[in-house]
């Protein structure tokens, strides 16, 4: 069996694709956010799905295994997730049917692929890699602190999980249509798959958080920029060493404060109030000086996905004045987004 | 070979004591600092040293791992640390010795005792444990933020290795003299084989700092009080995330800032300033109320190890005066310690 080797070089070593997504039993859309996620962000490296009967569908070709390959297929992306964060009996079938068609196997899934002796077994024996991407290096260096050359630019949250990912990639993708040589440099396991490479920032020990995220996002042409996925929020009580680690070994350039309209209360931690924009933009500053004395807000990004786009247009036009910064939601785009990525390029 | 079992519990089981402290080829006091802190703060536990001829000494009884053996001691502690954080050549003679003799060895390097094949090999012969403090424990869980019965005090620092762990275990000596009910809280390897358990925090995996801090500092009565060392410092470029995560899982009612007069830059870091005392309590007073509202700052703690008796009491008496605020070199104690205590322990 090849486990992907010495822990390496995710963050080096491309993932193999193009990728089957494999959907499983999955009936909620909530569950199936990283296919979602290279639906959206990857489609050029996705030949199709594999989802069980009655289960939701992507809309991309119904695809065994071997028609995968044969359509080019190198790895089934397990493209779902569950509160367990493992494995299912009843998906093994289709992974085992995945190995024997010639396809690796990409998993996010906190329990390692490996660790399931029927996949162990069948990797061996066809000579096919069980890939978890929530495995970092092993050689991540302490932070050094040092000054890197290239400039990059970070989301940011006001909270987990309301848009930090899109934003990234959404500016991005804003950059290279521009012309700007960029990369968007993925800290979480979607990411990852998307982008084929990164880091795994809340799966590093923490000792070498900060130097993880230097080592995703190293010196650099001086005009080149790394737009970097931001993990948690500082004001999150489980997860915010996490997000500061990412700042300091990130030193950004630039931040984009991502929030949710509406959202009053930190997700899975009720009893925690959500900070301000404002606070949030003030303690990512405070805090991001240490490391980039010359960190600046570029504007606000607003996940608008649950108002009407007559009422997320009045909100973005009154937060930007409210705010005196360039606000906007990057998946509806519109003039606002374009004036955001401008002040993201801005030089001082 | 009983490595030490599943989720190592490490927080919870008790080390087995008293120990053989083990210094090796050592001849700098700097690479013993574990010895030094068991000789120091838990001198009841060790029974004797074990070091090579030409060696540095920390003056106690010189032992072979059997007559160790024979005055109860239960394991060898790798009271010494090299570069590399790594076992030498040189010493496993000595090691195995131990593990023929009845004695576990207990461990604080980066690497596993058991990667050295010889160890691993005798430990299963003899039925000894190779213990790895350094290795925390597999089922810590998301922090929740939930505020925890019982009192806390957290040592936080301007800088790393400036006396957190001293005045940590001053203070919870000082408490324990007054008779009042308290633990000390051990978060680095040192630390932990003093207090015989604690919490490798540096070790555990990003996502889970302040839910290690969680577990390591249970609920418990309302006057009993958990005396925590720090780790880190928020301003270090490499380890914020580190001290952060303490900070929120640990929700202490009072921090006592760490200092050591002189140092003007972080350890390792020379380009970076070290903060201000001010800036440090203000900091650390702003991450901290996210999870408990009540913190406040009882004083300041001075490592005055490098200045005269004379010199260092006018330093801690202008100190007080300029921050208004107890100030003490735990170490010196006097009136000034007792003081510190006094604050640390005032109710509002």
């Amino acid at each position: 069996m090849t486990l992907i080797p010495p822990a390496t070089d995710i963050a080096r070593l491309d993932l193999p694709r193009p990728y089957l997504l494999f959907l499983g039993d999955v009936t909620e859309a909530g569950y199936a956010k990283t296919a979602f996620g290279l639906r959206d962000w990857a489609r050029e490296q996705c030949v199709g799905e594999l989802s069980f009967a009655n289960a939701i569908s992507i809309g991309l070709p119904q695809l065994t295994p071997a028609e995968a390959k044969a359509r080019g297929a190198r790895s089934m992306v397990i493209g779902v997730a569950n509160v367990g964060g493992r494995i299912l009996d009843t998906w093994v079938p289709s992974l085992l049917e995945a190995l024997v068609a010639g396809l690796d196997i990409v998993s996010g899934m906190h329990s390692r692929l490996a660790t399931t002796p029927a996949l162990a077994a069948a990797a061996e024996r066809y000579h096919r890699r069980l890939i978890d991407v929530r495995t970092p290096p092993r050689d991540i260096p302490i932070a050094s602190g040092r000054k890197r050359s290239g400039k990059r630019l970070l989301a940011v949250g006001t909270d987990c999980a309301l848009g930090k990912k899109y934003t990234a990639l959404a500016i991005a993708r804003a950059f290279q249509q521009r012309g700007i040589d960029s990369d968007f440099r993925a800290t979480g396991q979607t990411g990852i798959m998307i982008a084929g490479r990164g880091m795994p920032m809340d799966a590093v020990v923490a000792d070498f958080e900060a130097g993880a995220a230097e080592m995703l996002s190293p010196a650099a042409e001086p005009d080149h920029w790394d737009v970097i996925e931001g993990q948690g929020s500082l004001f999150h009580p489980a997860y915010a060493g996490v997000s500061l680690g990412l700042l300091h070994g990130s030193q950004p350039d630039v931040i984009v404060v991502c929030h949710q309209p509406g959202r009053t209360h930190m997700l899975g931690h009720a009893q925690f109030e959500l900070p301000s924009i404002e606070e949030t933009i003030d303690l990512n500053l405070t805090l991001g000086r240490r490391t980039n004395p010359g960190i600046r807000c570029a504007g606000v990004s607003l996940n608008t996905s649950q108002l009407s786009a007559s009422d997320a247009q009045q909100l973005i036009a009154q937060e930007s004045k409210r705010l005196r910064l360039p606000v906007a939601d990057p998946i509806r785009g519109g003039v606002e987004f374009e004036r955001l990525v401008d002040a993201c390029l801005e030089t001082r």
